[in-house]
C-alpha cells in the first residue's frame, strides 16, 4: 500500500493503516517534501520513501494507493492508479473544477469502472450510518426537509467564499443524497451577516438544496465559528424528527456551568469514520468486493451541486439547475 | 375587568386573571355564545356574563378589556375599547390583512398612544426572555444568523398556508426583531415537499427572514408535526451560538429508551409566558406605566411581515421588501 | 395576612404574595429588626410594619400569618397564630429538636387541627409533581431505589454537620416518603472524605434511608459544592428509571464548550415551588379546603427523621429506627 | 494468536482481532464444544480448530493466547500458557474464588512477571480514558465521592446475588481505584427492595465501597433493570463535578416524545474498548514493551474487594475490610 501526500491527512491515513487497520501494510510515502514524507515513513512499521507520485504508483511492491496530496493533483495521480490497475482511494475533491472531475470521473469509468474509491468519510461515521438506517426505517416517516450545520473554529489560510463550498459544504453535497437515496436537482445560496472576524471571504453562508424528492435542506455552513467544530443532521418527516447527537463525552459541572467539550476540528470527530472507511476499503480490496465508499460518479455529483451553488453565489442567490452533464 | 371571547384563549385569560394574576378581577364575560361565556364566568370568583362585546366595553364595572375573541373582531373591539379609554390586550393578530391592521393602528396611535397591548407572549416565556438576555450580553458575539423553528401536532380546521404564515409564523417575525433589535426588511418564501398527511395546504414552509442589520433567519413552520409542540431559537454569533432548550421535565428510561415529553400544545409550554405577560400588563395598568407588552405598532410590523411572506408564496419565493407603510 | 420576619425568606414570601399571588394582600410585616420590616413594607402596596411578631398575630387587620422567622421562634409563634384561631404557614423546620416539634405538632393536631401548613415548597416544584404523577402512573413500575441529590454553592456561616440535616436534607426527608406514599423507618449515615474547602464541619455526607416499602434511598448532601445549586431525584422502578432534569435555559455553544448555567441557590430553582405553594395556600385558606401543603405532623415525621440521622452520625453510621413518638 | 472459548466473548474478541486489529492474525480457535470452535473459525480468515486448550497453547503456531472460556477453567489456562512463555489476556475474572485468584496471580507475580494481561475493558472506554484524564487535569478538584450505577436487561441464567458482584459489579471495583489511585480498603453491601421480576436474587443491590483516600463511593448494580444496558459514574470533587455521558447515537422525536436509544448488553457499549484493549495488547505484545492492560495483581485486588462485598452481605451489611493477603 501506498500512501502519496503526507500532510495533515496523508500523515493521518497512514498512520491509521499502520496501526488500526486489520490486513493493510504501508509500504511507501511520498511526498513532494521528501523529508516530510521521511518523516511519516519513520513513524509506520517497514514504510519507505518513493522518490515522486508516479514512481510509487508504478511500484511493484505498491498493491493500492491511497491520495492525500493537494487537490489539483488528485486527477493526474487517480488517473495514473487506474491505468495501473491499482486501486485506488482519493480524498475528495476528485478535482478542483467540475470539468476537471467530469473529466476523471469518465476515465475512471470508462477503462477501469469501480477501482476509484472516494474520500466522503461521512458514510462511515457511526452516528450518520444510524441516522441513515433509522431513516430507511421509517423512524420519521417520510423525509420533508433537512437542516444541516457544519461549523469549524476557523477556516485555514487562503480559504475563499468558493472554497468553502468546494471544500467543506461539499461534504454535506454527498451526504443528503446518500441518506435520502435522491440527486439534488437545484440549489440556492445566500449570505448573512458576514462575521467582522474573517476578511475577504463570505462566512457564514447559507445554502438551498433540493432534491429529486421535493426535500428541501437548508445548510449552514460557518467556517469560523470559534466554539468548535460541529457537525449536525436534523432529518425533518412527516412523522417525526431524526437528529445526530454530539459524540459521547465527559460532562463537567463546574464554575455555576455544566459542560461538555467540543472537538477542535474534523480529525477527533472524524476519528472513527476514518478508520472504518479504510478498514472497510481495505476489506474490499482484499476480497476483490465491489467498493462500499463513494466513487468517482459520486464525486462527479458533489462536483456539480457544488458547481451550481457557486453559480448561484455569482448571480444574487438565484435557483439554480445541478448539471451532472453527460458524463 | 372585562374578558370578550370565551374560547380557549379567552377561557384560559379569565381563569389565569382569576387565579393566578394578582391585582385582578374578572368582573364581566362576553363571548357570541352567551352559554360559553356562562360557563367561563361560572368558574370565576364573581364575573358575570355582559350580552355583547361592545356592552361589555361600555360597562363602568369594567376598567380595562382583554380581546381574545375570533380574529375577525380584534379591530372593531380594540378601536372601541381604546375609543373608551380603556386598556385593552387584544390578542395576536391585530386584523386579519396589513390594510386593516394599519387602520387599527393609525387610529390608536393618533387616539390614544400606548393604551392597546398586543399578546405576543414570547416576550415574557422565561427561556426567550433568558435569550435577550444572553445576547445582549455579547455571550454569543454579534448575531449573524438565527435558526428558528416552530413545529405543532396537527393543523387546526381550516387553517391555510397563508393563515400558517398570519397565525403561527407570526409570532417568530415578532420574536427575531425583539431579540435582534432589528426590524425584517425582506424576506422569501420555500416549499419542501408536503407532508402527505395533510391536504389542501402546504405544510411545512420555509421562511428567510433579513433584518435590517444583515442578519439572516431561517424559519420552519410545520403546523403538522405530529411528534409535539416544538418551539425553538438558536442564534449564531461571531463567537458563539445561544439556543434554547425544552422546558424541564421528567426524564424516563424504559423499554430501551430514554425518552421526555413534548407538550401537546402552546398551552402548557407557555403558560408561564401568559401568566407573566397578564401579570406585566395588569402591574402596568395598575401603576399608569407605560406597557410593556408589545404595541399595536409592533403588531402592524409583523402584520407587513406576514403580507411580504404570503407575496413571495405567491410569487415563487422571490425575495421580498417588507413595507410598513406611512403609518 | 401578616408575615413575620423580614429576613431572605420573609421578604420573598411578602413579594411574591404582594406581586404573583392571587387573592393576598400582606397588610403587615414584623422583624426582631425593626428598620429591616420597613424595608420590606415598603416595597409592597400598602403594608404596615408591626411591632413584634405576637402583636402582629393578634392584630384584627391580620387574617391569616406566615412565619419566616429564625428557625428557634417558629414555634412560639405558630402556636400563637393556631391558638389566635388564624390560618398559618410556617416554615421548616417546625421546630430546631425533634422533642419542640413534637411538642407544636401535639398542641396544634389537639387544639386546631390544620390549621397550621409547612413550607416544604418542593411538593410544589412542577417537576418533582411531575416526578410524582408519573410514578403514580406507573412509568417505572414499582420503585426499588431513589438516588436523591442536594449541592449548593457555600453553606451559610455557623452551618455544622448536624444542621445540614435538619436545614437541609430535611427536604429529602419529605420528599421522598412524599413521592413513595411510605415512611422512612430507618436511616444511616455516611462521611466521604471531607472537602479541604470547609472548616469545622462534615461535608459531603452520604445518608442511606428505607421506606417502609422497603425501598432504599441515597441521598447525597454536599452544600459547599462550589458549582452551583442542584439538585436531583432519580427513581429506579422494575421496569424503568424517572429522574428529573434541570429546569429550562439557554444552552451557549462557545469557547470550545456546549454549557448551560445552574442557578446560584434555591431560589431561582424553586421560585415557581414558592409562588405555586402560596397560592395554593392562598386559595384553601379562602375557600375553606383542607390545606394541600405538609401539616404539622409532616414536619414532627421528617424532624423524627432528621433525629435519626444524628443518632447515627455519632454512633459510626449504624442503621437508626425512625421513632415519631406517640404524638 | 489462539483463541481458548467459542462462546460470546471468545467469538467477539476473535473476530475483532481477524477484522479490525493490525498486527493480529488468529490462527487457532478451540472450545469444548468443537462444533462451536469450528463455526467461529470460518468466520475467520485462516485459522483452524484446535482439538483442546491445553494443545491450542502448546501450538507452535501459537504465539499469544486469550482466554475466554468459562469462568472456572481461566485459572488452569492462564497458568498453562504463562508456562509455555506466551502472553495470555484472560479474560476477568482471574478466577471464580479469593483464594484462586490468588494463586494465579502468585504463580504468575513469581514465574514470568508481566505475561498476563486481564480484560477489564473499561479502562479503554473512551468516555472512561477522558473522565481519568480530567480528574488527572484537576477539573474537578480533589474527588470526595463517587458514584457508579451499573444496569442491564436481565441478567444470565444462573445468576446469583453473589456472581452479580463477582462478575459485574468486580468491573466497579477495578475502575473506582484505577480513576482514583487509591485502592479500596472498607466496603459495605446493602439491599433495596427487590425487584419483583426476579426470583432468587437480590436485585438490585447497593455497595458503598470506601479507598484509601477517603472517597466514599456508592455502587448500584441492577441486573434486571429491563429499560437497557446503562453504565453511569459520577465523580463529586471539591470543585466541581465529572460524569460520564451516554455514547452517541441518533435523537428521534416522535409520539410526544424525544428519545434515544439504550444498548441492549455491553458488547455494543464497550465495542470501541475491546477493540482499543486488543489492539494495544498486540502492540504491546509485539514490542516486547510491558502491557497496558490490567495484570494478574489488579485481578487479585478486585477479587478481594468482591470477597469483602460478599462477606458483607451474609453478615447483614456490615462494614468489612479488604484483605488482599500476603500475594
Amino acid at each position: 500500500m501506498g500512501v502519496i501526500g503526507a500532510g495533515v491527512m496523508g500523515t493521518d491515513h497512514a498512520v491509521i493503516l499502520d496501526r488500526f487497520v486489520s490486513g493493510a501494510v504501508v509500504s511507501r510515502v511520498s511526498d513532494v517534501d521528501a523529508g516530510r514524507a521521511a518523516g511519516v515513513a519513520a513513524r509506520l512499521s517497514g514504510a519507505r520513501v518513493s522518490p515522486d507520485a508516479l514512481g510509487l504508483i508504478g511500484d511493484p511492491d505498491v498493491d493500492v494507493v491511497v491520495i492525500a496530496s493537494s487537490d489539483a493533483t488528485h486527477a493526474e495521480f487517480a488517473i495514473a492508479a487506474v491505468r495501473a490497475g491499482k486501486p485506488v482511494l482519493c480524498e475528495k475533491p476528485l478535482a478542483p473544477t467540475l470539468a476537471l472531475a467530469a473529466g476523471v470521473a469518465r476515465t475512471v469509468e470508462r477503462e477501469m469502472p469501480g477501482l476509484l474509491s472516494l474520500g466522503f468519510m461521512r458514510r462511515f461515521d457511526p452516528v450518520h450510518v444510524e441516522l441513515k438506517a433509522a431513516l430507511a426505517a421509517g423512524a420519521c416517516g417520510t423525509p420533508l426537509l433537512v437542516h444541516c450545520v457544519s461549523r469549524g473554529v476557523s477556516a485555514g489560510p487562503g480559504t475563499t467564499s468558493e472554497s468553502s463550498i468546494t471544500g467543506s459544504a461539499v461534504h454535506e453535497f454527498d451526504t443528503v443524497p446518500w441518506l435520502l437515496g435522491a440527486p439534488v436537482v437545484e440549489v440556492a445560496w445566500h449570505a448573512p451577516r458576514c462575521s467582522g472576524e474573517v476578511d475577504g471571504m463570505q462566512d457564514p453562508q447559507v445554502i438551498l438544496l433540493r432534491t429529486a424528492d421535493g426535500v428541501l435542506t437548508t445548510v449552514e455552513v460557518f467556517l469560523n465559528a470559534r466554539y468548535g467544530y460541529d457537525i449536525r443532521c436534523e432529518v425533518v418527516g412527516e412523522r417525526g424528527v431524526l437528529s445526530t447527537s454530539g459524540p459521547a463525552h465527559v460532562v463537567r459541572d463546574a464554575s455555576g456551568m455544566r459542560s461538555s467539550g467540543y472537538p477542535a476540528d474534523w480529525r477527533p470527530r472524524f476519528a472513527d469514520a476514518y478508520r472504518l472507511e479504510l478498514q472497510a476499503w481495505v476489506d474490499a480490496v482484499t476480497t476483490g468486493a465491489p467498493t462500499p465508499l463513494a466513487t468517482s460518479r459520486d464525486g462527479l455529483i458533489a462536483a456539480a451541486v457544488s458547481d451550481a451553488v457557486i453559480t448561484s453565489m455569482s448571480t444574487g442567490g438565484r435557483w439554480t439547475a445541478v448539471d451532472v452533464g453527460t458524463a
